[in-house]
């Protein structure tokens, strides 16, 4: 049998997750592995950049999950700083460029293609915004280029724009590097994962914090040392519609987008979001030689019906793994997600999963919602604090919508209850009898989830139908 | 119409809870409700003892959710130290005995009965078990009188009964107190309610911490200052098959057995384990006006199919909300268990839910076991802490049967996932795909119980049929 040859574009989590288990299936006899990253690392762990920023990790190294040397000595042909230009699906070919060699562009020819290309952050069209001093974190080298900012910069001023989750993160990081840290938030409270009521409880907590949370902030533009006119001097404040910010460091913290220009290019699906479309195998819809995951693919919402873009490191391993899987000869899904997301600002954990009350709503459900303030041990246990639960509920079949927690230690990952009950299709009602770990070092007798449950119980029968 | 007559026997979290949850569906003209409690105490966390012991909680009244007064200003005819000694079904009466007042008896009439009477624990019959300075720790005052012997106590030696998880927290709280501190198990490792596997990696914890744990320990009576004469002196020595273990203070944590010695005079159906059989509803089986509920009664484990007794404050709760809503007029069923606990010896917590191995085989099952290390954090994220989490799957369906769990910090909930997907009947397969929260801070990329799942699913497809 002739080799066959798989090409890999992207060398991230779902890339190479995919080409590793591929591997496992195959044999370099059997099947020729070749992956193009166009960026310095591979396998890294951009979830943890802020960690790094922050100090509390040693980076890049320890960020990085597999080596290129690791990989390439599993007989994975690793290509880092070569950037893929073009797709021809036709001739079953890529052109790549070599980034750091003189530009010099090549083709290479494939039998099985995946596309993992990630997502490129969202950097809005304004008067200096890609001035010196002004940085995403989307990448390793995005966390080098910041942190070579902040060892160059006298000043100890941070003006980070958008409080989701990658915002809050890095507004952390700053904090423990000593800065004053400004949040500039579009929305009228931060989290905007998160419904306006518990994002609130975000916004109180941050500014307990000594982080300065500006909501219904309009970013106009970032002014440079020259002014600000595009290409001059460094960043010096960044401007709203109502005030300016001085700031020795701008970090934008506005979430991302699929980088899909590729397959576009090639006229493979899209979605609403710009992210390809694939079955549940992760197969490019109507090619069968192609798959896709990652950040770069629309995932099904198993709670609304509906695709979404969702950029997640689990996601991207997961996708990598069934991509792998298939492409090597045996058999996995992806079935979809229920959007569970969970993150921290200094000791405040913020999770949720599943839909908000405005997505229920553009979801066309009808859901009643209720909130409660239990506590994360028993009340009388050293350490117990204060946590909020807040539960929607479909009206009439009482099946669970969604969850979000704001609280301190041990909150955040309650919410995997809410995940597990949402992916079995459970009522609220059917949780209340959930059998729980309880112990006082670990909960209350009842666990908030179950006080959520319980007093969501009363709402659907109170809400008649 | 004539105000009903509601008698509960036993005051403490079942009970209570029955009583209060009626009490808002029912008004005093209604419903009238007496409640007696033999104890001095009622509604308190018994679990939360050995932190009391430990002296992390302040105790008694920390531990008290719900006072005596509190209960009787909602118009609950609470008696304290009346202990119920007849069960009269025909008359529909129950004779009482006032503990502190010349032992007074009386008889009460009742329309509807609540059977909450609770465990005893297990006493071994053997040589100075009962003598001065042998303690249990089932209940409030159980805790005083243990305390007591502590603060009087010259000695710094401990020597505790049994290591599953009362033993254990035992051993902790003592530690705490600056004793040297032994435990004997009979089994081949402590934390019986675990395999032996998992029970391996408690014991080397707690001989870490500086616990000594003998295994294997038969233990064949107590001494006492005037010689191992039963009604001799105080305690100063256990002695096992093998050796005599010096102790200043002794304390038994055997486990417990269902309490039901009034329902068995009263001919009500019991199970195998002596614990009261009831319908969903809680509803004693064939007497429509009878009720139990908490850790009297057995309760059907929804994996094996089969009942057991579990004595545990989370479920005796949650039964009695089910009873009030019963008795109250309301509607209200506890589905059953699964089996989950949770527990921690110093900073080891240890989790299980679902099946053990021997109890697998004991319910006809056929499965395939793995375990898994793995950690509790992104592994580069500060504190993160290796774990271990052993995973049973049915053979041929890949249906979930059990999870176990080993760890540090953020180990023992993490069993909760595996408690909502057993309640759903997932497969370890489906379980691969489950969207849990991740962040560095939380998790790493594939959360421990998907990296158990992952390879279950590959061991349940090699083991075949």
């Amino acid at each position: 049998m002739a080799t066959e040859r798989l090409v890999i574009v992207g060398g991230d989590a779902a890339g190479m997750a995919a080409a590793s288990q591929a591997r496992r299936l195959r044999t370099p006899d059997e099947l020729a592995i070749t992956a193009f990253e166009r960026g310095h690392y591979t396998s890294y762990s951009a979830c943890g950049i802020p960690y790094w920023v922050g100090g509390e990790v040693d980076g890049p190294d320890a960020l990085i999950a597999r080596t290129a040397q690791e990989h390439r000595a599993r007989d994975i042909d690793l290509r880092l700083r070569h950037e893929v230009t073009a797709l021809d699906l036709d001739r079953g070919r890529v052109l790549t460029r070599e980034l750091d060699d003189g530009g010099r562009e090549s083709w290479t020819g494939f039998d099985k293609l995946v596309l993992a290309t990630g997502a490129r952050p969202r950097r809005p069209g304004l008067p200096g915004i890609d001035a010196p001093g002004v940085h995403g974190v989307q990448t390793l080298d995005d966390g080098r280029a910041l942190l070579d900012t902040l060892d160059a910069s006298p000043g100890r001023r941070a003006v980070v724009v958008g409080a989701g989750y990658i915002g809050v993160e890095m507004a952390e990081a700053l904090i423990r590097r000593g800065y004053e840290v400004t949040v500039l938030e579009q929305s009228a409270q931060p989290m905007s994962t998160l419904d306006p009521d518990m994002g609130a409880l975000v916004h109180e907590a941050m500014c307990a914090m000594g982080i300065e949370t500006v909501r219904g902030a309009t970013v106009t533009g970032v002014l440079t040392d020259e002014g600000s006119a595009p290409g001059g001097g460094r960043a010096r404040a960044v401007t709203t519609q109502d005030a300016e910010y001085p700031a020795d460091v701008v970090v934008l913290g506005l979430g991302v987008r699929p980088e899909t220009t590729l397959a576009a290019a090639a006229g493979l699906p899209l979605g609403a979001s710009g992210g390809l479309l694939t079955d549940l195998a992760m197969r490019v819809r109507g090619h069968d030689h192609i798959w896709a995951g990652g950040d770069c693919v629309e995932v099904l919402d198993l709670v609304s019906g509906q695709l979404r873009h969702v950029a997640l490191g689990t996601h991207a391993n997961k996708h990598g793994q069934v991509i792998g899987a298939n492409v090597g000869g045996g058999y996995a899904t992806f079935p979809g997600v229920v959007g569970t997301a969970v993150s921290k600002v200094c000791d405040l954990e913020i999770a949720r999963t599943g839909l908000l009350e405005r997505e229920a709503r553009a979801a066309g459900l009808r859901f009643v919602s209720v909130t409660v303030e239990a506590t994360n041990r028993a009340g009388y246990y050293p350490g117990a604090r204060p946590m909020h639960v807040k539960m929607l509920a479909e009206r009439r079949t009482g099946r669970l919508l969604g969850v979000q927690i704001v609280g301190r230690e041990g909150a955040g990952k309650r919410v995997d209850v809410a995940a597990v009950a949402l992916t079995a299709g459970m009522t609220v009602e059917r949780m209340t009898a959930l059998d729980l770990g309880y112990a006082p070092p670990f909960s209350p007798v009842w666990d908030p989830v179950l006080v959520a449950a319980r007093k969501a119980t009363a709402a659907v029968r109170d809400a008649g139908a």
